[in-house]
């Protein structure tokens, strides 16, 4: 279980009555004495308008480096209370990849009144970035990097770092390049400090960089610096020129939202991108409701295909169970699924499929054993020892398919180069009870005539 | 949807080669000269005794950069073909937290029996470590961070940074303590190296420094990271003495690992500790097994209400639509679940229970009606006008309660002290069946007596 901060309680009725006295010195104080991100945290509990009359009392670099730790919502509502010339001030001072996550979020008219007070390097850095696609690597990338040429001696690559240092996002990872930009390798500051002054970069540069494509996907990005502990991961163009690179903590903000979106998936909902409370009602409906219906479309099926096998049958007796066997196979199968989805997402699976397919197999019968069994048990209170061995063996025979089912599924959607998280627990299950319904019924048929 | 690294591919057969020659040179080039996390990758898909081959070719100390990068029942596989001297060896040069991610995992005697091999104050520091709980900040802080005392300038701190930087897991956080060890600030490297050489440290200290206690929860800590964007976080004891460092790589890994544990609660499968294709088919059974018995005795109770009500009515023709019924509220309950599930573990609802309530009752009731109206059309085609009317009535009144109950079980457990994430949406399926199958008999009889 996640814990709460303390700061808040503690700092809030102070900020409040500094607010009320109209106190510049102490608010000021407050936004600069701080870590960034705990002033932000502390201001979120304030309407925005209050918040924007906190940060208006420090300099447009401090609420630059603030502005990012607020939820982008919040961030939303705060920037409405900011008038245009302030606002383009904190923007020219945001790294890049906040700004552009703030400025994809606003109304495009309002971007386009605030671009011509930004300076034309910023301006048409920030066009750029705009331009790749949502989700890859260009869209969460920064282009604020430490870069060097290979040629200069390590004391003359910390002279030239520190000149570099207070407008880049990390000065620990150092990418080398050659005059057209071309990337040839990495550094990491820890070696430079290290090296004697005199040592050519050429002898320190690592040249096995790991670099990704600014059209790779953001999740890819993620997983790449997870695996390999990487504190930054260059980004090139198609010529292997460098053009950005993502840093750790927009890879842990990519690995959070990823999760989410597939926790959302795997339970039927369409991804969210606000959190839960900050998305509007009419939003929250929708993205239920679209999932819903077409589940609902699913278990119409069912209707319809028990309104065959009914009029074919007497066996009252067989209602009692219908619940009971459908959400064994549903059950079995979603869990499948959720196994598999994720060892898709980690690529555990590549060329893994019979086995997959075979482990699945042995599983569902033991499964179905063990669950047929209980089942037998519990009808045998209920109904005839005949008509209940009827209830086990469908129970073993939905709980196998289930298990099998569920988990090729989602390698199908996959294949097919479908995201295969779409195969959610609830649509498995739907797809499941109508197989399940012709089991019974079958099985019944065959047993007891 | 994740993508295949390309190394594998490439360096698989060159390496097999090299191995049937027994070209020593050549395994040796291929350990030293490519990124640690690369070799790793490569040799994973070798057997163990194959791999362990390749890395006796290599020193100990590259052998403990390498071996953190297998997934833990690799490594633990590996090491069975390395003899104790060699082991603890690479177990000295491993840094302090991957060797007690392994050590834990091996057989206690095989680790008693290691640690009289390694050298004192490895051994002192190994058997702290794991005696902290699992899923603690002292389960996964290393012991070797920077740390350097307030009185000294720039140009000092630079050189006693230079003589600790090879022992230590990173150098771009520095801690400042006193005499007893009491952390009293920090200091990144980017400020030290921007500082002039004669500044004193006591000028450049945060001393607003943001610490975690050694027993908080580790997705605590992996939170704090990811929220302040943090490279590492300092770990102190009660009486704020510094004992460790939690860095941003082991946060990403909590966070992946927590993630994939409440994937796998969401849909009632006890979480698996290794990668799924790694878990034994035993363990597997075991885990999804008895989730299923447990929600199998869920749907028992339903059958046993049925039998209550099918006795009093004639309607047949009611059985078409209990699946559908069913499904309806089960899949509103596990979105409301999954939502606010999520929305706790971010802890966003603090304070905002009733604001929760009144949400989901307001979208139960839209969804609710939605579903309701198209079950009515379903419902049309296959059976009489008042008795569709009941179908209809019933989908409302089971996505409503199922929408509300699905947000606040979760809620309810959590005030219990318990993880909310054992409100799986299988089991919230399962206690709407019960409620759903009163429900619409219920109103069956109201209608149509």
């Amino acid at each position: 279980m996640a814990q709460y901060s303390p700061y808040t309680s503690l700092l809030k009725p102070d900020l409040q009555q500094m607010l009320q006295e109209g106190d510049s010195a102490g608010l000021s104080e407050f936004c600069n004495a701080l870590y960034a991100g705990v002033v932000a945290e502390v201001l979120e509990e304030l309407d925005a308008e209050s918040a924007w009359r906190v940060l208006s009392e420090c300099s447009p670099q401090r609420q630059a480096e603030i502005l990012p730790f607020f939820s982008l919502p919040y961030q939303i509502q705060l920037v409405d209370h900011v008038d245009r010339k302030a606002l383009s001030r904190i923007i020219e001072e945001m790294s890049p990849d906040d700004r552009v996550d703030l400025l994809e979020r606003l109304d495009p008219d309002h971007v386009e009144s605030l671009l011509p007070l930004i300076a034309q390097a910023e301006r048409s850095d920030i066009r750029k970035l705009l331009s790749y696609p949502d989700d890859s690597a260009g869209a969460i990338m920064t282009t604020e990097y430490a870069s060097l040429p290979v040629n200069i001696t390590a004391e003359e690559a910390l002279r030239r770092l520190r000149i570099q240092a207070p407008s880049r996002e990390t000065i620990y990872y150092i990418y080398i390049t050659d005059e057209g930009r071309h990337l040839i390798g990495f550094l990491s500051l820890r070696k430079l400090i290290q090296a004697s002054p005199r040592t050519e970069l050429s002898d320190l540069v690592e040249r096995d960089v790991i670099s990704v494509r600014v059209d790779d996907d953001q999740e890819f990005v993620a997983n790449e610096i997870a695996r390999f502990d990487f504190i930054a991961i260059p980004v090139v163009d198609n010529q292997n020129r460098l053009v950005g690179i993502v840093t750790h903590d927009d890879a842990a903000d990519v690995l959070l939202e990823e999760a989410a979106e597939d926790a959302q998936l795997a339970a039927a909902v369409a991804p969210l991108e606000d959190a839960y409370l900050e998305t509007s009602l009419f939003t929250l409906t929708w993205k239920r409701g679209v999932w819903l219906v077409i589940l609902l479309a699913a278990a119409s099926l069912t209707a319809f295909v028990l309104s065959i096998f009914e009029d074919q049958e007497a066996g009252n007796w067989m209602v009692l169970f219908i619940p009971l066997v459908l959400a064994s196979g549903g059950n079995a199968g979603s869990q499948s699924a959720t196994l598999v989805i994720r060892a898709l997402a980690l690529n555990e699976t590549e060329g893994k499929v019979g086995l997959i397919a075979r482990r699945d197999f042995q599983v569902g019968m033991i499964l179905g054993s063990v669950l047929g069994a209980i089942s037998l048990a519990v009808a045998l209170w209920l109904v005839e020892p005949q008509q209940a061995a009827v209830v086990a063996s469908t129970v073993f025979l939905v709980v196998t398919m289930g298990t099998v089912s569920g988990a090729l599924l989602p390698i199908g959607l996959a294949k097919l180069g479908m995201d295969p998280a779409l195969m959610s627990g609830p649509l498995i299950a739907a797809l499941s009870d109508v197989v399940g319904v012709v089991i019974y019924y079958n099985i019944a048929r065959l047993a007891l005539t």
